[in-house]
């Protein structure tokens, strides 16, 4: 009768203990842990926060409504769930783990391990970090200290961190009617999930919905009164705020293991093989507390997420029971919605792309979401990132409409080694409902496709931004309708305004010395305005995402 | 200065013109047309019918706005196109196209052909077809007089056939408070989209919707009262209708390519090759009036669709412009929307991979569509098809809920050539308002993993329900919750009812010398039940999909 013990009960551990006991109902299977909720779905956290779950314990049910607790795991599938309980040692010689439970220690004897310890919020040196009302947002006991927060009158949140956990949360206090300023280091938010100009359209959106957005300034201080937090000094200014809540991501646990001897990668995960195997054969580890390789560089990855530690616990259970699983590995996929906006990305970002040495070519198309005239259609902005040989490297998107399919669709494509010939080709679901005729992933390779056949250069809209601040000489050429200039002026001494369908006839007024930037909305009628232009002998390039990325980044 | 001339002004041969005009701004091209509208979006036909496109010109036009009428054409791309011109003959050896147009004859010469010319409705043989108030849907003007016969008092109308447009028909006529009946001659309506089980699920929300859907009957007459339709004979009765919609599928118009000796395949539709080029290698045809190779059988197939012809269209563009471009083919992807029901597939059916000798596995996974606390979730119903290699073959989808983003992961994964493993483990974007922790299709692959692996058997809900009629002997093992059990009852005399968490105690109850088929709402306790039973000895398989699929069978 075979040993399994889990260090962990979270999404990782307590699959690894459900799939061990599906395929060997004669194992003892024991699960170690801390807290007192063992599957609990972390990320409902900024949910229940905005009263959109309305309990903890929801976080804690099934689809059927049965609540996971020890009992359930008991009764259910022959699982040992001992919570409140901490494991305090493995001993590899032995192979047992010293626990600690209700005071008392203990041994439990494995024939497999698995370490399944999670991750911790990281912990900034910031003077006033320990005083009262600054938070994390990591377990229900964090959630539940917001939400008292709250109750007990705070109005002025800030945020320090602005990744997902910072975004879910920004729009989780919004709800309440906070006050929310948000606080990032770098010089865009979401530096690691989105290229500038994406990022951009969020912090719009951000904006729009109220909060404030700092970015490039570091927090100085914590600023209390007495014990609890009164303000955040941020460069010489000090924001009043009864809240702040630390989001600058996630450490992996890797106590025990590192100081069981295991080895421990250069992320400062678990470094584990594709069997999930740590340097001990006997010991399994996955879920945060471990590194992925990144499927595109074959480079390791910390990437803690709960759809990947759910995939991890299914191969340690196939492997602590006689099977042979490999997990292959992660592309960086991630998504989530702030207010009305869904932002997500796969793969590399241009940025990485371009540290990594890949000759890249980008793409970005902006449409609607579904066909233009059906009802509630909403804009999205897809970016594709693609190295010159035509491999699909990265994707992002953003917007009011339907991202995560696109996001979704351009994952897979790039796990299963797509080019963008390929997803040019993609036979995708259409129906007015659903998507334009060509879906906007197709679109954004076929852009990308022009781009690599020579028959376009672009401009992105940052660039430009840059030369419209500088005093170079160069044309604008604005191509839109009347009414489109008009509503939505771009305003430069440098702009020329014909509509597309004039400027066949008017093309003898524009100068062949000059650079020549074609805009639109979103880029397609400066694409076919460039067309024309170059095969006519002019020096055109067409502006990248059109109005639709320079109108937020000019405005800005 | 090349010459190309386009027959046919619809997606596809107008995308061959505009691409060809952004790749060569010196060749002449020149776009005939027979109808009044070049350039309409025929797939918005059903929603102006049902009123939320409000202008056929909506059809027509840009997303800025732009109607594509002849002058847009020529001032924008410098494309001639000829409406209510009549392409007549196709002369190969002097590369003229002779036609037709305000009732004097013309001749245009051309270096590069392309035949667009779409496709036209099929007219089954049924005596009365010729009455007033028959009508097809494929025009601006059938959809015209469609509105024109509801104007003038049609209330019960008759739909001939059981797939796509009829579905869109369905919803519409139903949405301006006509009594729809709909009338399929297979046993169950979209035989050629879906296996039977999932066409269940969408009978049963028409049926919610106040259609009748009659299937597995021929239609006998269409009875007339004097000039117009007054009744459609099905079997011995009479179903009174002012409108007869005959939504029996679509031909490809080939005969100017018949009559020109160009090479027609064996689904009826022009051959062509990767290039898209026909038997004549100045002439390329793709659109509606082609066949394409499927992907996974590598057999031509007809799948007339708009997404396609605007592919095969840029294709065609590159080609006839000193481009190489290919075509790989398509995998049967198609998606539709009825009432709140979205309705998809890509790849094969089930049935079709049994007919090719495929050895199949496959997997139904119904679940909510995104967490399942997130508000607004809704259930989806998702089926996958694979080899016992574990090669991806097909999948089908339906529901309340976000459909269509299954749909198209999966048709990218078939697309380039995933197995079920490959699903298993791709790196989808997890938040709760866009999936569960493991997406549905993550679940279906992993549901055909274990089947695949032996760990499980399953019936699938449609032979149980066969069985249940029968008088054999056996179990049904109902491991739901006493409250689900209760609301939603599954009575037979063979049903046991043990909710799971109670199974591990109760076990000695149960006989180990019949089958016991073990079912719950979805299937995944179902799953859990008959790997323990199994473990223990017992002859146990799992019920497809559980009562969300039984449950529509037997009250059907
Ligand atoms: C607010 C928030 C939002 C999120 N949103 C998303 C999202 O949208 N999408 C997504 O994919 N992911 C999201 N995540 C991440 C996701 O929740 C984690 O990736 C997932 O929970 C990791 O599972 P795990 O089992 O590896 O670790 P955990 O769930 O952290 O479980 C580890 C467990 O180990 C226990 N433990 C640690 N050390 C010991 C010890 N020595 N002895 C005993 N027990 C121990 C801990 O108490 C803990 O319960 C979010 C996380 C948070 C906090
Ligand atoms: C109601 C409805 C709903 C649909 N819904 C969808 C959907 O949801 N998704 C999807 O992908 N597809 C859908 N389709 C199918 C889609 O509309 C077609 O696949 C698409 O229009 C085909 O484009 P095409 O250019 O090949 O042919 P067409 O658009 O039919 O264009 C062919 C043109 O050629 C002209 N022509 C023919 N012969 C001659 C001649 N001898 N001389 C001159 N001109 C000629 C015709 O007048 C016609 O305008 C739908 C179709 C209908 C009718
Ligand atoms: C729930 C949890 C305990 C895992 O337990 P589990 O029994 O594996 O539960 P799941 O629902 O994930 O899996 C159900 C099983 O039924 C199978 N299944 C699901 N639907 C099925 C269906 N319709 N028919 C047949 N089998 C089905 C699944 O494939 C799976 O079996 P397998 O892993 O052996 O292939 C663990 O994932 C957990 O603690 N989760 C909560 C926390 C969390 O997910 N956090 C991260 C996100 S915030
Ligand atoms: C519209 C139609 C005339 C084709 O004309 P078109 O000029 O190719 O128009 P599209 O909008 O499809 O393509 C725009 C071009 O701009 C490109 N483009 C689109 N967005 C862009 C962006 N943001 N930046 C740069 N380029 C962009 C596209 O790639 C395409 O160029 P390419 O084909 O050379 O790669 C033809 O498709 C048609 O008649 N459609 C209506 C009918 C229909 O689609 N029916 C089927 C569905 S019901
Ligand atoms: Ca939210
Ligand atoms: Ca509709």
């Amino acid at each position: 009768m075979t040993k399994i013990v889990v260090i962990g009960g979270g999404a990782a551990g307590l699959k690894a203990a459900a799939r061990a006991r599906r395929r060997d109902e004669e194992a003892e299977i024991t699960v170690i842990e801390a807290g007192e909720y063992p599957s609990m779905s972390r990320c409902g956290l900024p949910y229940y926060i905005e009263g959109l779950v309305h309990e903890i314990e929801n976080l804690l049910q099934t689809t059927y409504g049965a609540v996971r607790t020890p009992e359930f795991f008991k009764r259910v599938k022959n699982i040992d769930v001992l919570t409140k309980t901490k494991a305090k040692r493995i001993d590899r010689e032995k192979k047992v783990v010293e626990i600690e439970r209700n005071g008392s220690s203990d041994e439990l004897p494995y024939d497999y391990l698995v370490i399944a310890t999670g991750s911790k919020p990281a912990r900034p040196q910031i003077p006033g970090i320990d005083a009262e009302g600054v938070v994390h947002l990591h377990s229900a006991e964090d959630a539940e200290k917001i939400v008292e927060a709250w109750e007990d009158g705070a109005e002025e949140a800030v945020i320090i961190g602005g990744g997902l956990i910072g975004m879910e949360c920004a729009e989780a206090l919004s709800r309440l009617d906070m006050k929310v300023t948000m606080v990032e280091i770098m010089d865009h938010i979401l530096p690691t999930l989105l290229d500038a100009e994406m990022a951009a359209l969020v912090k719009a959106h951000l904006k729009e919905n109220g909060v404030e957005v700092l970015t490039g300034y570091r927090v100085e201080e914590i600023v209390t009164d007495g014990e609890a937090v009164s303000g955040v000094k941020i460069g010489e200014k000090v924001m009043p705020a009864q809240l702040v809540l630390i989001a600058t991501g996630v450490r992996p646990n890797v106590e025990l293991a590192k100081s069981a001897g295991l080895e421990i990668g250069e992320t400062g995960a678990i470094k584990v093989n594709k069997y999930l195997q740590t340097s001990d054969p006997s010991i399994y580890a996955g879920g945060d507390c471990v590194e992925n390789i990144h499927i595109l560089t074959g480079k390791p990855i910390y990437a803690p997420l709960g759809s990947t530690a759910n995939k991890h616990g299914r191969v340690m259970g196939d492997n602590v029971t006689g099977g042979k699983s490999t997990f292959p590995g992660v592309i960086g996929t991630t998504i989530f919605k702030v207010f009305d906006f869904t932002v997500a990305r796969t793969g590399l970002t241009e940025k990485e792309a371009r540290q990594l040495g890949y000759d890249v070519i980008t793409a970005i198309a902006p449409s609607p979401d579904r066909f233009h005239h059906y009802p509630g259609q909403k804009p999205i902005r897809v970016k594709i990132i693609a190295d010159k040989s035509g491999k699909l490297l990265g994707a992002q998107a953003v917007g009011l409409g339907v991202v995560d399919k696109r996001i979704d669709v351009l994952a897979t494509a790039i796990q299963m080694g797509a080019t963008i010939d390929d997803v040019a080709n993609l036979d995708l679901a259409y129906a007015p409902p659903f998507s334009m005729a060509l879906d906007t992933v197709i679109v954004a390779a076929n852009i990308a496709r022009n781009k690599r056949d020579g028959l376009i250069e672009s401009i992105s809209a940052e660039e430009l931004r840059k030369k419209i601040e500088s005093d170079e000489d160069f044309i604008i050429l604005d191509v839109r309708t009347d009414e489109e200039a008009e509503k939505n002026p771009l305003e430069d001494r440098r702009v020329i305004h014909i509509p597309l369908d004039r400027l066949r006839e008017s093309v003898d007024k524009l100068p062949k010395d000059r650079e020549i930037f074609t805009v639109c909305q979103v880029g397609a009628r400066g694409y076919e305005a460039a067309r024309f232009l170059i095969q006519k002998g002019f020096r055109a390039k067409m502006v990248e995402g059109g109005m639709a990325i320079l109108g937020v980044l000019v405005s800005r």
